[in-house]
């Protein structure tokens, strides 16, 4: 069965906007973010001040697209934080609707696929797709208490803290998606939690060779492949599974989370839900508005391991969403 | 805004299976559920048991409605678990694409409405919803170790072991759902995590009235309307906030965490992802089942509390999606 998704209708893209810490502005995206949150644990906890970065992101980007709240059908939102609490306080304070995501690190490639479907079906006109990350709240979580101070492994990735979100509307724009691959869950069997590039390559792997065979595309039909986060070590390894499937991936390939950091210190590169999300929303959404007829595959990946079945010895199921998006 | 959706193009159930423990099996609904796992420990760990039951309700459901993978495009799909590994470690069981989905015990309603939009749409042939709990996972995630043996507080629900699943589909059959409506985030500034119910009542109160004014219907052109799980002492709040907005819950209402144990230990009802999807896809099915005309307005709600939300001292935000489902 196909694994493609060929919207009816077009969808387009309102507005985008980013919302990131101190870190990720040093980085060589640095200027492409709308703002930087220099002061990234304001609220009495870093959850809440993640979720306070989720919405300065919602409200940017229904600042830029010129929509209230009246205009807006659904926010589809996610984040890695346990039973989604950051996404869930955010979006209390909107009177919309609002379904949680969780895909991990491809939860934005899940919304806006989603959200996309309510738009080409015209059941709605304009929907919230958003996520976020925090070092803060993600580290703590998935790894050591941050005052340990424990040192990253070699194949290591940084979280990125930050927050975008894309509102999709039926209202025309310059920007479109026109397709979207959704993935399955792949599992090769890695079990290090600290070498989440390894365990996602082959779910990258299996949704591009998806998406390429079902749309008779090749890499050369994009001017930029987007994978996020794989980091330095995974990006590398998805050439070589995708040469071995008759895949070149040229110099059009991009790794979101490759991108983002500057700093040794980030070892692989960047992650997190909120990671793939503000390079799109910043970096990508600036490659398309430069002019017409620019080609993006945007897949963000998600490891979806806890804290729990990684103590219990089990394997990283992983996952890629692939979109098409046009200007 | 209006929050109800009317899909264009009926979205048809094809088929529905639920699989329970022990304890679901012996309350008054035990005949209608298709599959009692005794041994609901049957692995090497309580996810991966929980986990094996959500296999179950999806190869039944597949079963059922004669259907492979190969005719399947999409597996929709949420548990309480962290990170939803049990759900993500189900699917990776299946060559069908997955998305993970997170409300809380309103899950599986997220999961139909986001299934019937993508049929509605034509986007796609047969979509999974499927979600799960169980009691030895949750119980010890959001409480207690087990091995406590923590007594329960006077408004405690009980978690529910089971899992479900319905297949939607393009096919005719002789149930469709015609219309949703998707709730918002809804926080009355209930804390105590043990008082679930008080906590969801206002969310279903907000989502019932937005479904009756959307669609200019009453509570009595339902046969009957099952909201999911708001207990014995939830269900009476949500009597008496509906009558205080003109709206009159008679003898059609039901709620599933109410009806679905016998055992006085399990206090409130139960509770969980699985609680409202075991309920559908076995007592609710064969009322639809019986004849044609049936109307059900199914509302299963969710609080999207964490462990770490409740420990800094937030308040319980809560959600509830309603449908409409005929047969």
């Amino acid at each position: 069965m196909n694994q493609t998704i060929c919207y009816k209708e077009n969808v387009y893209i309102k507005s985008g906007f980013s919302a990131v810490g101190p870190k990720e502005s040093q980085g060589p995206l640095g200027e492409y973010f709308d703002v930087i949150i220099e002061n990234d644990k304001n609220k009495k906890t870093y959850e809440l001040s993640e979720s306070d970065m989720q919405l300065c992101a919602i409200k940017g980007a229904m600042l830029k697209g010129n929509l209230s709240e009246d205009d807006i059908n659904l926010i589809l939102s996610g984040d890695l934080v346990n039973e989604l609490i950051v996404s869930s306080f955010a979006s209390k304070e909107f009177d919309i609707p609002f379904m949680g995501l969780y895909n991990a690190c491809a939860t934005f490639g899940e919304a806006l696929i989603l959200g996309a479907s309510f738009i080409s079906s015209q059941l709605m006109n304009n929907v919230i797709c958003s996520s976020s990350s925090h070092f803060s709240t993600v580290e703590r979580q998935f790894r050591y208490p941050l005052e340990l101070g424990t040192q990253p492994t070699p194949t290591c990735q940084w979280t990125v803290t930050g927050s975008g979100c894309t509102i999709l509307s039926i209202d025309k724009s310059n920007i479109y998606i026109d397709c979207a691959t959704i993935g399955k869950v792949i599992d090769m069997g890695i079990k290090d939690p600290n070498n989440m590039g390894a365990a996602m390559a082959p779910a990258a792997h299996d949704t591009l060779v998806s998406h390429f065979k079902d749309t008779n595309r090749d890499t050369d039909y994009y001017d930029y492949i987007f994978t996020g986060d794989l980091g330095g070590f995974g990006s590398d390894i998805l050439r070589e599974l995708m040469l071995k499937s008759g895949y070149k991936m040229g110099d059009n390939y991009y790794d979101c989370g490759r991108e983002i950091f500057a700093e040794e210190k980030t070892i692989q590169g960047g992650s997190g839900a909120g990671c793939s999300n503000v390079v799109f929303n910043s970096y990508i959404m600036n490659l398309l508005n430069q002019k017409s007829g620019v080609k993006v595959l945007f897949a963000p990946t998600g490891a979806l391991l806890s804290k729990v079945s990684s103590l219990q010895g089990e394997s990283i199921p992983c996952i890629c969403h692939a979109l098409s998006i046009t200007s």
